[in-house]
């Protein structure tokens, strides 16, 4: 019904629905809608309680309770004597739909999708994490509920760095761990706390993952580049850098896909020795590699140096986001600080459930499960790759999840990615991965164009008809 | 078995268990062990490997993979000639068993725990969650396994408006939203991009939650501190600041528990257009309000200059740590930025077990349930406090969790907490709350002496035991 309201202000349109709920509410709702959107202007007065509630057929009381909300609420204001009128309503008031994060531009969903990174989303062990979920609810003491310590649940700390040193062969303990919330903010807890202990550089494999350049500045240090040949990064140039810190992927470098070579290692931990420095491992894709067992964690071989980094974003799923970051014990209490006063945490049931999925044998069943799904996409790869582009043109097939095809000297790498686009395949170019010093554009190395072939998320026949697409693309560029 | 090592070195004691898994990891891991721990030095050579496998009783083939491990890892090198050498160990190599983290120090567990901010833990909907995580894991597609939109879940962020709309009188929509993983990641969020958008100084309460101000320092901002009354934060005190940002807790004030008055919220609005300012919402504690309905969110008021932040940590428990920024369209880019930065973002499989909770209802009905538990337990709480301090001692019992208890005047707040500890009663004094200057402790304010009471995880029984040992604890001191 429209109620005339006083002093001649606008109409209201006072919709009640005896069967929607309280009434009350329904007309708090209106009124309150209809003082954002200035349909009752700052300063109007109301109709007095007797007569809204005898204009809408309710009791004085319900309008006696809608004022005294609205009043409390700050929409309207009341003085004795004048009633109660609008509160005069803030500049930005009224109620918008504006666009906040603007969501990226439409484009052709790709057919075949080669990014990077994404593990075999098909093969997520859900019914083995359901179980691990309910087993937590109904093991964890009532107290775990609560916030936790803020290193994260000792169980998980436990299970991790054991596994750490059983597959890894890794020798730090529960003391040594922090449970976080993936590699990226483990990523910048750590540099945080080496800023505060006085780092100040900081050197990032190039090509190497993107962003890094990005979160180092963030944390305050200068991020400097090392190039990385065939045997992973050119530790002769880190020296050159003067960095005391680097942080790089020596299991499965990306996105050139080697192995950091055996004296590379050494001298790796040779070089943090000298220079008091501290080395920051990406143990990523180390539990993929098909040639032989997995080459063990820098962490290991020098635990007072490195700190070491890892997350089940790639063995199990993105969406299951938990981490940890094992690091030498001067720097284990400000990676604590940071995340205490950053975010408190990761969570408590999630990370029961994953120490229970490691201690119980599902993990490791699981990796073994994918790895021959990977192992299978890996060699269907290489022979499409050497069918359609010839002989070793793919390269880092050792282990993980990616590849990098090396195409013909003359090839754009732009063209030949955009090219690509066009015809349903999504793959980046090595470009992408290069260094990018601040404040400039990356640019591809015109003299070695190569594709970065993510092969997590890809059905071997996907692999097959993309391959097939992508030599199509280069030649036609 | 003993081997006698090459060239005189000590010899090693490597112990082979045929039950126990494959051989060569056997001897791998002892090896590395040994090289670890400097009980074969640096430079030492190895046996040949047909020499090691005769001792051992094993296949030469075995001794000859685990020296390549060993030489991949950068254990051990190997030269033309030579044979194989133990790789010179960095100084810091040697396992070690050091602490990490200081553990806090044992003392006695409270019998009666009024800790602020904690919710009933024997309350939380654990076979809810359940429910909600194995159907996300039924019903979430394949691709959503993967990393999410920046912002978090479409689905959480469209569910979570939705109920800020309804039950906290808001107006944000899903694209003013950013999914977070608890209140503190959000605020960091928030706080950073307003330092980003030229913000410089920020108003705290006073009393207030403790360490906002450590937070807003590590964002880059100046904390100022501004005084709370019994009508909330002082507005007109706010002015005097400088400050185009405040961060506070309208619904139920933390520590003091007064809600904001009307004539302060409409009074704070202004300001903040006056000063081009923003608001940052605490929504804390505004589900449980007992004497009425709750105050409606100020983001509502004025979406405009309203960050709203909230998280399921007092609602439903610590260890699911999902929270929300609802930001106008100026910021929630920056949010999104930050969070991408910093974490990637929230668990996408509990996003989708969270937005399933509120969609389905359960998530209200749980409230429902808790606001009849916390409401007895307030009651018993009141007449308690009123049988053993006398009357009007207990303040900001409307809503939440928490009261205030204030002590005669002559009372040491210091004193009575820790006379309340050696008798099993675990309690915060007001002091704690106070605004802390930088580089500073903070202090009680002799005049008056209050102690803050959290009755969200204690029992009935316990807090009529806990109120009569405050009383003595007083009497005692």
């Amino acid at each position: 019904m429209t109620v005339a309201w006083a002093r001649g202000g606008p109409d209201l349109l006072v919709t009640l629905d005896r069967d929607a709920g309280p009434l009350g509410v329904q007309i708090q709702d209106q009124l309150r809608a209809a003082i954002r959107e200035r349909r009752l202007g700052a300063g109007e007065r109301l109709p007095s309680t007797r007569r809204l509630a005898e204009l809408l057929g309710v009791s004085r009381g319900t309008v006696v309770e809608v004022y005294e909300q609205l009043l409390a609420e700050g929409y309207v204001e009341s003085a004795v004597g004048s009633g109660t009128r609008v509160a005069a309503m803030p500049a930005g008031g009224p109620a918008r739909q504006a666009p906040g994060v603007v969501t990226a531009s439409p484009s052709r969903p790709a057919d075949v999708d080669f990014e990077y990174g994404i593990p075999d989303l098909g093969s997520v062990p859900l019914t083995d994490w359901c179980w691990a979920v309910s087993e937590a609810t109904r093991t964890l003491p009532t107290a775990a509920l609560g916030d936790e310590h803020p290193a994260g649940s000792r169980h998980l700390r436990e299970v991790v760095t054991a596994y750490h040193r059983r597959v890894r062969s890794g020798c730090a303990v529960a003391e040594d761990a922090v449970v976080v919330s993936g590699f990226r903010q483990g990523l910048a807890f750590a540099l945080a706390t080496l800023a505060q202990h006085g780092v100040r550089r900081i050197a990032l494999e190039d090509p190497g993952p993107r962003e890094h350049d990005v979160i180092a500045r963030r944390a305050g240090l200068d991020a400097v580049p090392v190039p990385v040949d065939d045997q992973g990064l050119d530790v002769g140039r880190l020296r050159e850098t003067g960095a005391r810190a680097v942080l790089l992927t020596p299991a499965h470098q990306c996105p050139t896909g080697v192995a950091l070579g055996p004296s590379r290692r050494r001298d790796l931990v040779a070089w943090a020795d000298e220079v008091d420095g501290v080395i920051l491992e990406d143990d990523y894709d180390a539990e993929f590699r098909y040639d032989r067992q997995p080459v063990g964690s820098l962490q290991g071989l020098n635990p007072a140096r490195v700190i070491a980094l890892g997350s089940v974003s790639k063995t199990l799923a993105p969406a299951i986001r938990l981490g940890w970051v094992l690091a030498p014990p001067r720097f284990v209490a400000g990676i604590v600080e940071e995340k205490r006063l950053s975010s408190r945490g990761a969570p408590g049931l999630d990370e029961e459930a994953l120490a229970l999925l490691m201690e119980t044998g599902r993990f490791d069943r699981h990796l073994r499960r994918v790895r021959e799904v990977y192992r299978a996409r890996r060699d269907v790869l290489a022979a499409e790759a050497e069918a359609a582009f010839g002989p070793d043109r793919l390269h880092g097939l050792a282990a993980g999840c990616h590849a990098l095809l090396r195409l013909p000297e003359e090839t754009s790498e732009h063209a030949a990615v955009a090219t690509a686009a066009t015809m349903g395949v999504r793959v980046n170019g090595l470009g992408r991965y290069r260094f990018v010093p601040a404040d400039s554009e990356p640019e591809s190395d015109p003299r070695r164009p190569a594709l970065v072939l993510g092969f997590g998320n890809v059905t071997e026949h996907q692999i097959s008809r993309g391959i097939r697409t992508l030599a199509k693309a280069v030649r036609t560029r």
